[in-house]
């Protein structure tokens, strides 16, 4: 791991191209296409793509969170002080912000606009926690057996939650604020921000709960 | 291998995912276009990515079934007790009702439909007979000479069997039960689940057959 | 390797897998959507995710070839014997006539149909050498620095070869004379075959020529 | 590597290969569909599977940049002195210019012609600085920490290089004097060429200058 200056620069550097890809290829699909489907297909084509691509890359320097979260769990499981977890947090909010903008920026839109359809209820908060706990669940398995696939299957895992849950699966509370500066095909309502949170801190916690438990092994579980 | 109720709750678990995001997702896409030949394509590529990720996930703790016909060919290659892989089946198709159930819930739909339209007759049988074929001769070769690209191989085997076969290859007893709670696209009626059960194990017991013959050296051949 | 009579199993196995996949794909998107663009992603996916399993699953027993340009490159190499290589391509085309009746029974169609289309001239040809000539490029520089690579650069190569031809890069003898058995989306007339076969073997030789050239080390030069 | 002439031969062959991919997906693409967000998916999926091929294949004999960016980049790196950096350009170009005449001569076209539409301003420009300056900052961060995955990763983020930006990413000068060749899909007017390769030319510092910071350890930062 690097010095705490690069890694929470590569937090930030991350999280920043990761919303900039979602935001981005979610306003080029919709430019190019009526057919909701085939946007959301590209959408989740560049969106998988670049996670495999930045967690591979940046995973070294600072452990490749881009959400809060894994960082949470992380820091639950003390891989990572509260300090370093809150900076990160910061970081990686700070970069979402920036990848709305310079998405907006390459495509000629106003930096900041309201996604006005709602993104809440039962089922939308459901899909959240759904979404959220495969992802840690996804990310904490492997750390346990093929800590060099995690980049793959994070990005796989993603590409299959897109289409999964009602939401479309944002799974990450730093990614959701960044997609509420947007009114374009990926953006979220600033409103409807707080209940997709709560939601995916509830399914990360549910995914650690579980993982702790699927991979204790006898000695352990008697001790 | 884990302890056995950590190995069913993989199966149950792993199951259960991959059922939500078969009729999750076609669900999603049925509601985002008319084009079915797109429907089918966003239900192929959710499907394979997370094939990959969960037998990459649960591989290690249960083996990774989630296949009541990979269950049967493991306990007749005496690789699981008849007793574990009675245990196996019931976690799988519990998980596979759940999947569906989830997936209704995600979606704000009434917990279980019947799907209406016919998925029966000879071409759909020798379709599941090939479609199930082809996915145990790809896990028991790769079983044999590389064993560590099984998810991988299973999840392209599927993204291909989703369209050389007419029944978009359910290739899966829990599976096809799961899926005969929903009228959606993925669905299927539940009076053409036998036939569809039939034909998997036939696939099945052929692909061990063949792959047997395949695999055996000369001197195990002359012995 | 395996005995001379699995080694043919294998190839033909393979090549009737690999052609039924390519038809009925091909029959699949095309009963789905009117879209051709659509119906020939929906092809390009299968037929390239079927190629990494086939490849992966079978080289061990016999290379892998399913296609008698390959075979015919690695004889002239020395790696197949003459008579070896002509039972391999009886076995490929075998394979081939099967795997379009399987994919033609599959989907309730008749047996044999012939394809009506012109695919010949100047173009298709061009298009022809060049899809065989980078299909044994791709094989013969893998086999030189990553052999383990061979199944995803030939899966991912044929991905592309479908799009940037003119022709969909058939670049396989067989696969094309199993192919003129199908009036469908990925059928040929019988009398458009010999020229692309002929295409096809020029592309492969080439291809034979400057990969070794290029593989060729200083020390090997001035020998 | 090999020898200087083997060496510039790969790279306009594979920049050839690449270009010839690039402009054929779109010409195929363009004639299949109405649909432009389907049109640029089968554009990308064609090239991002060529880009992990064609690097795997050529990497190993001349390092395959196949882009000026690069190559410039490496010769600042003082990997490739200035006289084979200035072959390794030539080279890329005379054959991104025998890639675009190549997919033409498959394509039944007139060897050369111009598009029409405007590629300048602004956002075009900033798009292109973001599209170079994440491959180059990809195939850095790769050499320090992944150097067997730099062609994967290249092809994933172009895959979504094509989409998160307005230019849809061409982020390599060669290629973009290889595409002024065409009115086609893929084309780039003339004049407007200029302006994107300085804007290539920037993002690619950019990335020296980040991945340089983002790599330096504590003590190399002392010394």
């Amino acid at each position: 791991m690097s010095d705490p200056i690069r890694r929470l620069a590569a937090e930030a550097l991350g999280t920043a191209m990761l919303v900039a890809t979602v935001v981005g290829s979610g306003i080029m699909a919709q430019r190019l296409t009526n057919d909701i489907a085939l946007a959301l297909l590209a959408n989740t084509a560049a969106t998988g793509a670049i996670l495999v691509v930045l967690i591979g890359l940046l995973g070294p320097v600072s452990g490749a969170h881009f959400n809060p979260a894994v960082t949470l769990v992380m820091a639950l499981r003390r891989q990572l002080s509260a300090t370093d977890a809150g900076f990160y947090v910061i970081a990686q909010i700070g970069g979402a912000l920036i990848g709305t903008l310079l998405a907006h920026l390459m495509f000629d839109l106003p930096l900041v606009s309201a996604y006005a359809d709602p993104r809440n209820g039962a089922s939308q908060w459901l899909s959240e926690v759904m979404a959220t706990f495969g992802l840690l669940l996804t990310i904490l398995l492997s750390l346990k057996h093929a800590a060099d696939q995690i980049a793959l299957r994070v990005g796989l895992y993603i590409t299959a939650a897109y289409w999964f849950t009602a939401s479309t699966s944002y799974a990450n509370p730093a990614v959701t604020i960044g997609r509420a500066l947007t009114s374009s095909f990926a953006g979220i309502g600033p409103a409807d921000v707080p209940g997709f949170i709560v939601a995916q801190i509830v399914g990360a916690l549910l995914a650690l709960g579980v993982a702790t438990w699927l991979l204790r092994t006898p000695s352990e579980h008697r001790a």
